[in-house]
């Protein structure tokens, strides 16, 4: 699963040649692929707890997509069940005037995460090569340079101890089109709407456009990107359940060694 | 549930006279109230996600508990299950020098939860009317002040939109030799086991007593504290998922409404 998904570094990266219909991945049963992907969340439970009292390294999970990508469904559908205490979520908005006067590493690097810990990023500095691209937010001599400088900091991340993983939510654009119809017509759902929405779709290529490039450009062997078929959020649970299990075990975390002599200790 | 265990405000609290045993407080059969507890469970979810999206209103819980009295546990197994975009929980340790810099209040106040969100503290403020308060770590001068300046502070974040639950988990002190002793008769938990733990027990009535006026001051209208047995992990979590989904049964969060008009949109 792992290698079905990644991208190799130095890719001239084709999405439009990707498919984003798990089905294309996998013959088996939907309910077999749910029924693993409980299990494997299982499993990321324990793998947390080890990784919390192992205390050492640290985990970044980096979400991109597309809006209605399901970048907050896969959060939610693959981080519960495992310990808050552990794991720490970081939504990346629009920047606020403080976060503008500095670099745009720097709000990320207040968050990326401490020993022991995981961080989640729903969205990243990642948006700093896309929507700042797609709508001309600054001039191409600034967001350039940015690919080098991007793949600097996650170097600096990865060799001070952090495992680095990055989804790209990859959907189709006739799915995008459903999930905004949905939202219209389900009037619990109109909440979820937001006209702006549909103005970022009319620029679909020249999003796809700065993704490929930025996912070429940083897809490194320090920080790979994985683009996720996601029009079926049931392949898209699965498969990203089941690459952060594969990197768990090969990380394989221990609870700690005490070299303490329990017969020293009275307890009264 | 949450009528049974809220401390009153100007109580004069005597936890000795309070019992540790969640037996005491429940007939049924233990099988019932961890169904009851994963009931609770999944109806926290649902609302955790209402809590969110309606993006209004702040909840703040707070754990506090002698050591080994459960606080980790507690928030693993209470809040596993719970989207973690909207959930934070801050862990307070010793201060950093910077944070001693500063007043005690200060570091709390960074991580209070914004709108939407759910902060949990694994210890809090509190520590510093007793950790400090034991072990002669301030003087009294310094230290009584603090009762009524936390009644400000809480006072405050209340006013501006926060809902304050503070939990004392109540374990007896059989019960936290039990679990010292756990600790160190089974190898894979001796990680667990700090030394510093048994000096600490050794001013368990100080610390008793600390607790005991910390919540007798500071269980307010506006934040009030809660005792709960904990002996029991069963009955201890069960109480405080009830009193949870009972709050948010309360403050009722809902979906926000839009007033978009579905039909003016069209998606190309």
């Amino acid at each position: 699963m792992s290698e079905l998904h990644r991208i190799q570094p130095h890719t001239q990266l084709n999405l439009s040649a990707i498919s984003a219909d798990g089905k294309t991945y996998y013959e088996g049963k939907r309910k077999e692929a749910e029924a693993s992907f409980k299990a494997n969340r299982k499993e990321l439970a324990e793998w947390q707890n080890r990784w919390y009292a192992e205390g050492k390294r640290k985990l970044l999970i980096v979400f991109q997509a597309l809006d209605a990508g399901g970048k907050d469904g896969t959060i939610r559908r693959v981080f519960s069940g495992i310990n808050p205490q552990g794991v720490r979520v970081a939504s990346f908005k629009a920047p606020t005037k403080e976060e503008l006067d500095h670099d745009y590493l720097w709000r990320i690097h207040k968050v990326v995460p401490a020993k022991g810990m995981i961080a989640v990023f729903n969205r990243s500095h990642y948006e700093d090569v896309l929507v700042v691209r797609v709508h001309d937010i600054v001039p191409e001599a600034v967001w350039r340079p940015r690919f080098e400088q991007i793949n600097q900091f996650e170097k600096l991340l990865a060799d001070t101890g952090t495992t680095i993983i990055k989804f790209y939510l990859h959907i189709s654009k006739d799915e995008q089109a459903e999930r905004f119809q949905e939202r219209l017509d389900d009037p619990a759902k109109h909440w979820k709407f937001d006209p702006e929405d549909l103005e970022k779709r009319a620029y679909w290529d020249d999003y796809l456009a700065a993704f490929e490039e930025a996912i070429s450009r940083c897809s490194t062997s320090y920080a790979p990107w994985y683009v996720i078929p996601a029009n079926q959020n049931w392949y898209r649970n699965w498969a990203i359940s089941q690459i952060l299990v594969d990197t768990m075990r090969e990380l394989n975390p221990q609870y700690p060694q005490s070299d303490i002599d329990p017969t020293q200790f009275t307890i009264v």
